[in-house]
């Protein structure tokens, strides 16, 4: 393979098809943001449509606002837009809460629907939130269930009859690895079990096709690839063949069939709409909708193109660039299984990614020694891949990457 | 007693100590608010706030915001100016998750402190959010929980031994009733029943000291009396004697003692901390955050005195004026036993209601017949009283309610 020079990168610049989607970004100068999977950037219009709702909508007509403007629709309103990134129907995605909190609605219905069944199937190397909602659950059912943990390589065999339900993070949060999720979700059904997808890594990222693959029940961010902004909220999706049969385990008000007689018992509404539960968080909806409508003008077999063409530059130029200074490539090479990110394993990985940071190329770390990086092709141009990487060399020839600054570990993300 | 007249109202504005706080809100013209117990007004400085947050740190920080700008912290900041509201000790409260939601949590975690009991006591006419939750959290546990409901008169011979958990909304939310908090606590207490409250219409409407009361867990809303938006996060407070010892059952990732480790197992973080589930929304808490600053530069004294008055007032006032037309007070006249609200009756509630707002008088309808008009002494001036019933005056005597378009029920709240 010929070395990789900038003008190979800059030349994919200037033909790039989504290239003028980085002007609908607020993006920082002198910032190179390879972390768009832990916090997609600021969408030039949200601050502006966060105002109205504040200044007009709120402060304006107050109380009416929830009929005037709409309020109330928002939740399924943005769950159908956000639905169209992921191969659902209208009326099966509704937006709230945060992804742990949907995962564990989602995870208590389809434990009812397969009562004589006590494993959930997951993998160790899960998003621990999920790992954690599991176990909580199964703690506070104290029916027997158990969290069964077995390598990606394995899960196709560990679906036994007695496991009620497979979760799993579709594009591993450390790896990049991306599961099969037509060939996991058809051995899932093929036992009688259900399939619970997170989407956290893959919802604006990666097509996908929940009712293609025949999935149950999804869930995922708002704030990642959807760039909805800090703590955005999350989504829950239930395949509309259960619609009517699932019981959702939070049963609050804005579920019931209808929140605004008061009843005194619970009837669930039809529909997506029995996953929402409390009072729906309205300027972060706004905010959210902004991030998700530019998405929705993109083509996702574009974003996807790009994204496979960036990982895998960024790969070859670690490989080019860097040979010799310990790196390890974790993602997975194979297109099919890689999500919209490259990690890099060092042993050094902490310090070296607070190197980068300080130099502005912003990825992240994840314990034990992964530098992860993620390419949001609506905002990453591919001259920034070149420059990231030789940012990163000469952080490693020059070892500026060991200050003692470096090696502190303040951060909380 | 004497016949109130305009000038009597207007009188007590002059000398109104709270006055000043009105200007800190952006109310619009032609209005009176009477429904701060829905959704508060927007203070003056949320919307530069929430704009800052997105622009200045969001657009310009992106991921390294969590630290620059301590986002991870703000739950429990928020949570501690809140607890301040509610006599919490600090690290008693944190801010998250829907109303709803934090019921779950207190509920769950408190039946499963109290195994050998079945039963949670509440009211029928508790808001119907907190029956649902517990309807759906006995349901989901399938160990036999029940959700009994007494009327309120009936609660004290309830508690008997059989009772995990009495929960309870402190001022109801349709009539204003407000519960004897250490009566009842110390009552649920004498029974080894767990006390949790609902304070949505209490925290920075009323005096409230859970401390002193001796409660054991306690939620509320972030979006009626402390005017954090539409939707706004919300409270959950807990006892510091039963931190170490509580579960909660939403174990997300950041209620986890190392949320960054990336650990398989979960670990619960110490304190009030391990309520927390999933990541904080981070601009509907910078909001939330306006709204209880204003607050705590104001006395819980003063604002419960002018409240206080203003209910007295405002169904003196009814009673006056508009004697003859059908209406009758559903609030307790007493004040010890009245939150920050009236409530009557009427027939024709909902048209009345809805000619009233068109008339910029903005209170709510609560089915089946109640009009309800909230005092928020911060924001509500005294004259506004009288000019208030002046319209509903009006409405009543030229039957202006009786349009075809005030019976027409479109509204969703």
């Amino acid at each position: 393979m010929t070395a990789l020079i900038r003008p190979d990168l800059a030349a994919l610049d200037k033909t790039d098809p989504l290239r003028p989607f980085r002007d609908r970004f607020a993006l920082p100068q002198g910032v190179i943001y390879l972390d768009g999977n832990s916090l997609g950037a600021l969408p030039r219009t949200t601050s502006a449509r966060v105002a109205q709702v504040i200044e007009s909508q709120w402060g304006r007509d107050l109380i009416t606002s929830w009929n005037k403007h709409g309020w109330m629709a928002l939740p399924g309103r943005i769950g159908d837009k956000i639905g169209r990134l992921i191969g659902a129907l209208p009326g099966e995605t509704m937006v709230g809460d945060s992804t742990s909190v949907n995962l564990f609605k989602a995870l208590a219905a389809a434990l009812k629907l397969r009562p004589g069944r006590k494993l959930i199937l997951s993998e160790p190397a899960n998003f621990p939130t999920d790992l954690y909602i599991a176990e909580g659950l199964a703690a506070l059912l104290a029916e027997g269930h158990e969290l069964k943990l077995v390598e990606p390589d394995e899960i196709a065999a560990a679906i036994t009859d007695e496991v009620a339900v497979v979760m799993l993070t579709h594009v591993n949060y450390r790896t990049g690895r991306m599961h099969d999720m037509a060939a996991v979700t058809a051995k899932t059904h093929a036992s009688g079990a259900l399939m619970l997808w997170d989407l956290a890594h893959s919802a604006g990222a990666v097509p996908v096709d929940l009712n293609g693959a025949g999935a149950d029940l999804a869930v995922g961010c708002g704030y990642k690839y959807l760039n909805g902004g800090p703590g955005a909220p999350a989504f829950l999706w239930v395949a509309e063949r259960w619609h009517g049969r699932i019981a959702m385990p939070l049963t609050g008000w804005l579920g019931h069939a209808a929140p605004f007689a008061f009843e005194t018992h619970f009837r669930p509404a039809d529909g997506i709409a029995r996953g929402l539960v409390g009072t729906p968080p309205i300027l972060s909806l706004a905010a959210l909708e902004c991030g998700v409508d530019i998405l929705l003008e993109a083509s996702m077999a574009d974003i996807r193109e790009k994204s496979l063409m960036q990982s895998r530059l960024f790969a070859q130029l670690i490989e080019q660039e860097l040979a010799g200074h310990g790196f390890n490539l974790v993602s997975p090479r194979e297109d099919a299984r890689r999500g919209s990110q490259v990690c890099i394993a060092h042993e050094q990985g902490y310090p070296i990614m607070q190197a980068l940071i300080a130099r502005g190329v912003i990825g992240d770390f994840r314990a034990p020694d992964i530098l992860r990086f993620g390419f949001t092709p609506l905002y990453l141009g591919y001259g920034e891949l070149w420059d990231a990487v030789w940012v990163l060399k000469e952080i490693m020839e020059d070892r500026s990457w060991d200050r003692p600054e470096y090696h502190a570990r303040a951060r909380v993300t």
